[in-house]
């Protein structure tokens, strides 16, 4: 998407062709910081402190961290150690076993001569496949988006709220749950996004809203806590969300706080939207709640807040007592039974073993 | 309660029997700061700037602020001006406008001369009497927790939720919905106390957090989106929060995301109760998602967060970029479906017409 007048994609191969560049999301939105990872320590790092974050972009940041190691070492040993590596930075991202998996299936049976020259440009297919799904997902939900507008009078906004990114900055391009948004901006249909500041790291007031200015989208700003007040006062149209996992029931293992969002739309009748590209599917999985283990990330995320100072440098402020111990799951499991409908690049599933299914006959 | 080894409340009078002191709670946790105030300017500006906060404590220091007043003029045009003075600066909360009409009824018989020492006295007694409500309210509390109790395993620790500052920081001593958490501790029930960091001001963070570590109550910190998930997996065995105004029906409004607990209770069997002193009753509202106006604060409350940088200071940092435009509604509404209970001085009502005229006979 647009950085100022310029096209960026979230992740390209460098001048080098062995290292990639990345944006370093860290910084979003008071720095716009590139970075050139050449190695796989560089990309394990990457990936663990969200350098990069966003279930689509770890799948296929992974998928250059295995290109990278096949340039240093394309033996079967290192095929297994780099899956193993970048497996364990962020372990509930399921797109980041699905791009490592498919990149040990591509890569076994060829020579490991021929290794990092097809490592690299299945790396790059992933990438493109990412943003092809995300231009049909939003294509999906445009269709849903058109539909409220066409019940409200003409020119009324569509008011959608959100929670975390699962912009264009958590993909390659487009995003997920951004992409019906910018296409509906695209086609002219009056959209304003509330988006959830998203605590405890602020993706939402940090990235989500830094992408909306960058596509002009009108958006509001509001803490984690006010979107079940906006619901009941109708101040809300419907929920777009991400998902890092869906499971074969159609639970949905998003952004902690999600759940909360979902149970006010289904209190309010507010359409609740899940937008996720098929291989987010984990179709190994039934009861999300019982069966998907939830990442715990360090208190100090909690503790500490970064921001901008009044004197311009980005800093980071203890928001409680030295002494206080804070606790981080970093995700939560939407129930299948809140979701009124999963976005995918096929077109809308209902959130349940059999809508999923039908959607995708191949692996129900 | 203690601060260090002294016991401190909220709010006292002055050596110069004519100001109040109060803890200036904008610098905590991070500082322990007592301000003198002793203009009626200075009051507004404490209730408006939030130096003191939580309903029980803006309505003891209103009643000081009338009594302020009289010292300097006694008349009825002055005792009128300063209920609206005092009144603008924080409409939602119901016990500022109850204790500002109670100094004016006490005081409008009165003849003018005798008004000031009248008013310093019926300040005080309504500080007493809020300790003596929170007190009891401790006590109907605690019996719920001592239930709970004996419902697990000897020894086994009850875990409470909480969300916000309804604690003694909220009041003149004890808190509301932490004075049962306090009493069970002084009768050595194991309790555990997960603290909402209640965003956009971080009361919970910066007050419930230091409150909980003075009295010794183990306690954790959590972001406002964590609840839900805690409630899913069986770690929170009650929700106990305060409230700035209740219904005649048993509509509760308190801080922004509170709302969402109490859905995330409901739709987990978790128990969800509400400390209240009868004044905080609003006897002439009944629908409280239709007739409560709900205070819309600054979004550079939501944009800007307050903390202590790695040298020490207090400052702010942005959290979103310099653009982005935030909405702030302060409280929200929860209906009295999702509460179990309202815990009262006088003992546990029912969230309803009927369970609140049982209890108070005399309002119904």
């Amino acid at each position: 998407m647009n950085v100022g007048e310029r096209h960026y994609r979230t992740i390209w191969l460098s001048d080098d062709k062995r290292s990639v560049e990345i944006i370093d999301q860290r910084w979003l939105p008071h720095e716009f910081r590139i970075e050139r990872i050449g190695t796989v320590a560089g990309i394990a790092t990457a990936i663990r402190d969200m350098w990069v974050r966003g279930a689509p972009l770890i799948g296929v940041t992974a998928a250059y961290g295995v290109a990278i190691q096949m340039t240093d070492d394309p033996s079967d040993e290192a095929l297994d150690a780099v899956w193993e590596t970048l497996h364990r930075t962020r372990p509930t991202a399921i797109n980041l076993r699905w791009a490592l998996d498919e990149m040990r299936r591509f890569l076994k049976p060829l020579a490991p001569e021929q290794r990092a020259e097809a490592a690299y440009r299945r790396a790059a297919e992933i990438a493109d496949e990412d943003v092809g799904l995300n231009r049909a997902i939003g294509e999906n939900g445009l269709a849903i988006i058109k539909a409220i507008a066409a019940r409200k009078k003409p020119g009324e906004t569509v008011n959608i709220l959100t929670h975390c990114n699962a912009g264009w900055l958590a993909t390659v391009d487009y995003g997920t749950a951004t992409a019906p948004i910018y296409l509906a901006t695209e086609a002219g249909i009056p959209v304003h996004v509330y988006v959830d500041e998203t605590r405890p790291r602020n993706q939402g007031a940090q990235l989500t809203a830094w992408e909306m200015a960058g596509q002009g989208v009108p958006h509001t700003l509001i803490v984690d806590n006010a979107g079940g007040h906006l619901m009941q006062h109708g101040d809300i149209d419907m929920v777009i969300v991400g998902t890092d996992r869906t499971t074969a029931n159609g639970d949905v293992c998003n952004k902690i706080g999600t759940y909360l969002k979902a149970l006010a739309a289904a209190d309010n009748d507010v359409p609740f939207y899940v937008a996720l590209p098929s291989p987010t599917i984990d179709w190994t999985v039934a009861d999300g709640l019982a069966e998907i283990p939830i990442e715990e990330r360090s208190g100090d995320e909690v503790s500490l807040v970064w921001g901008k100072t009044a004197d311009g440098k980005v800093a980071q402020v203890r928001v409680s007592p030295d002494a206080t111990p804070a606790a981080n799951p970093a995700f939560d499991v939407t129930p299948a039974r809140l979701v009124t409908g999963l976005i995918t690049e096929r077109g809308v599933a209902k959130a349940s073993r059999e809508g999923l299914k039908a959607m995708f006959p191949e692996r129900g």
